[in-house]
């Protein structure tokens, strides 16, 4: 049996963590499961999979969830610090899945405790990668990811040959308007931007797709995962999402990772690693696919990507400012506040501000995590309206 | 250093594998060469890579080969007997690259010594696979594959998860055919049928590609090579020859290679197994390429891949039959005594005789290899031009 905790039960990475967990349940036993605000959401999947303990992030639920699970026996607990001792508990692995910066503090207390980490949290390595590795490697904790991109990395990727790959290339489906006008780029909603073909995500993650800033943000976090430089990183337009990376190496031989778009797998492959087990989902028929095609990054179109690699050679907390920054563009841009061509705009120049402040530098502690987000937030709010007069 | 032996060390894999040994010199020492009879290439690559021993299989060459390496302290050695040593002597691995059915002796004798094998002969398998395998078992031999399709799927396949393997599928070129009216079919010329798109090689081997035997021979060789059924093979027709083979596993996961067609790439991988090493090819270029296309085969158009799964769930012997009867019908096609549809009849009028006969069984030695051997090449022959004379 493998102990598990899960960090963000009740999102949308949680839940399909407990469905796979409810195909194997000889094989998995749940510790923590750790929410926010869901309490019943919460209470019903720790009565189901008996968990031995229930944390909400949210201190004044701790009744309503001690109400919801009375009599279970399973322990209660509530508030920032009952969560980071959740987290710490020792397990065999912790599905680390709340989203956002707030999942920063619980993984990290994971990676403390010396527990093997499933990482579904992108901020742990976009915001805070130099640290968060450096902690990992110093405990000695394996980091198995769990975003299909980075899970594909990690089946292709041959330990022992590290120092012999050439190459490491990420997939991305381009969204809704890789092939739309340029020139019209500028006037795309929110309602059209929210449209994605593939995958099913909120509204952020949706965004992200359709600037292919998630490529951007997902190409810094393979840089924190594997011994690779910037240089070798790169991404190409995969319209139908199946093949979802690869990685090539100096003979000429390129591995890659297929299969329908559910994160279902990736999970599945976390979990079970470094064996494999049964994932109830669609299998992979090339066949009835018919073709896979590639393009390359248009630049001009989708300069997000280069901006990510660039702000990783600048330094540590770049790409710290540069999460920031996006995520108050994005919020800009759905509040109609902010052009979709203006996003990216918007972190580059924070980025550009940040060079010129003297802000950029390294990530000794949290602290400087921090700083760095904040700044990148304070001066992307302050930057959006000029960029938005702007013609 | 890793010692290695080359077997058909004149032939088109030899050749390839001496091309990757010249850019890794510090890496391989040549221990034996053996070729057949062009004495002036053995000598020349003897003398070129410093090998400790040449030898040529053709016994009137010997006084030949000597006086081409006077002087140089290489020693020589000629016949069928000095082939069998020389593979028998203990080195890292034993590049196994005689073409056809004369390589089965000189590599059963390196996986008796003990020795790695490099396996690019592909009768070892596919006409005496139970026999072969049984022996590498027994005396713990590595069997590496050189052939690209079962080299991509030895990529793949995660050794300690060979029980999570749902799948493999083997990739096809389709040949020239895949396209042409299925009415016409048999009107097919040899010189039709020798060209072939994506891949340069001999006359058999092309005529194979082009009635998909040579897929059904591949299925064959996976069987023994990997721990599936003949229920868990299937291949697909991929006219780019980019995606070599896929292997899928039970979480839905299906892990690929992909490389330019360069035989290159797959012998640097089987000789630094388990390392990696430069190989001077081509790099795959997604974006260059754009797309890469699966189609299902017709077994209507080509019946060859599923009689040869059919023939392994028969018996031991019965793809040692089918292989020496497509041997017989591909001569007989390129004579112009058979037509091209009448290939896999031919191969297919054999197996169904065979069985009437009681001759199909198990593979307890090299007899039974022989006499199945014989039979399959004698019974097509009797065969071919009663199939020809059908309307």
């Amino acid at each position: 049996m493998k102990t598990l905790t899960i960090l963000g039960a009740t999102g949308s990475i949680g839940q399909s963590t407990l469905d796979i967990v409810r195909h194997h349940r000889d094989r998995f036993a749940v510790d923590v499961l750790v929410a926010n605000a869901n309490i019943m959401q919460l209470a019903a999947d720790a009565r189901e999979f008996g968990a031995r303990m229930a944390v909400t992030a949210d201190e004044d639920r701790l009744e309503e969830l001690r109400d919801a699970l009375a009599g279970t026996g399973i322990e209660t607990a509530a508030g920032e610090k009952a969560v980071l001792e959740g987290a710490a508990r020792p397990v065999d692995m912790v599905m680390a899945a709340i989203v956002g910066v707030a999942g920063l503090k619980p993984t990290l207390a994971a990676v403390e405790a010396g527990n093997t980490v499933a990482l579904a949290n992108k901020e742990c390595l976009v915001s805070a990668g130099e640290l968060f590795m450096r902690r990992a490697d110093e405990r000695g904790v394996q980091v198995v990811p769990v975003d299909s991109e980075h899970s594909a990395i990690f089946q292709c990727f041959e330990r022992h040959n590290g120092a012999r790959v050439e190459r490491i290339t990420l997939t991305a489906s381009g969204g809704p308007f890789r092939e739309r006008d340029l020139q019209s780029l500028h006037e795309v909603t929110p309602e059209e931007a929210l449209k994605h073909p593939n995958w099913d995500m909120g509204a952020k993650v949706t965004i992200d797709s359709a600037t292919l800033m998630n490529k951007g943000l997902e190409l810094v976090e393979a840089y924190h995962l594997y011994p690779v430089s910037a240089d070798q990183l790169d991404a190409v337009i995969h319209p139908q999402s199946i093949v979802h990376s690869l990685v090539s190496y100096v003979d000429g031989s390129t591995l890659a990772q297929l299969g329908m778009p559910d994160m279902r797998t990736p999970i599945a492959c976390a979990l079970a690693w470094p064996e494999r087990i049964e994932a109830p989902v669609e299998r992979l028929d090339l066949v009835a696919l018919g073709r896979l095609t590639f393009e390359a990054i248009d630049p001009q179109r989708f300069p997000a990507p280069s901006l990510a690699l660039a702000a990783l050679k600048r330094s540590g907390n770049a790409t710290t400012i540069l999460n920031a920054a996006n995520e108050v563009a994005v919020e800009a841009f759905l509040q109609g506040r902010l052009r979709f061509t203006g996003i990216v705009s918007l972190v580059m120049e924070t980025l550009d501000a940040a060079e010129r402040e003297g802000v950029l530098g390294s990530l000794s502690d949290l602290d400087d995590v921090w700083q760095a987000d904040s700044y990148g937030r304070r001066r992307a709010r302050e930057l959006a309206p000029v960029l938005q007069a702007q013609v």
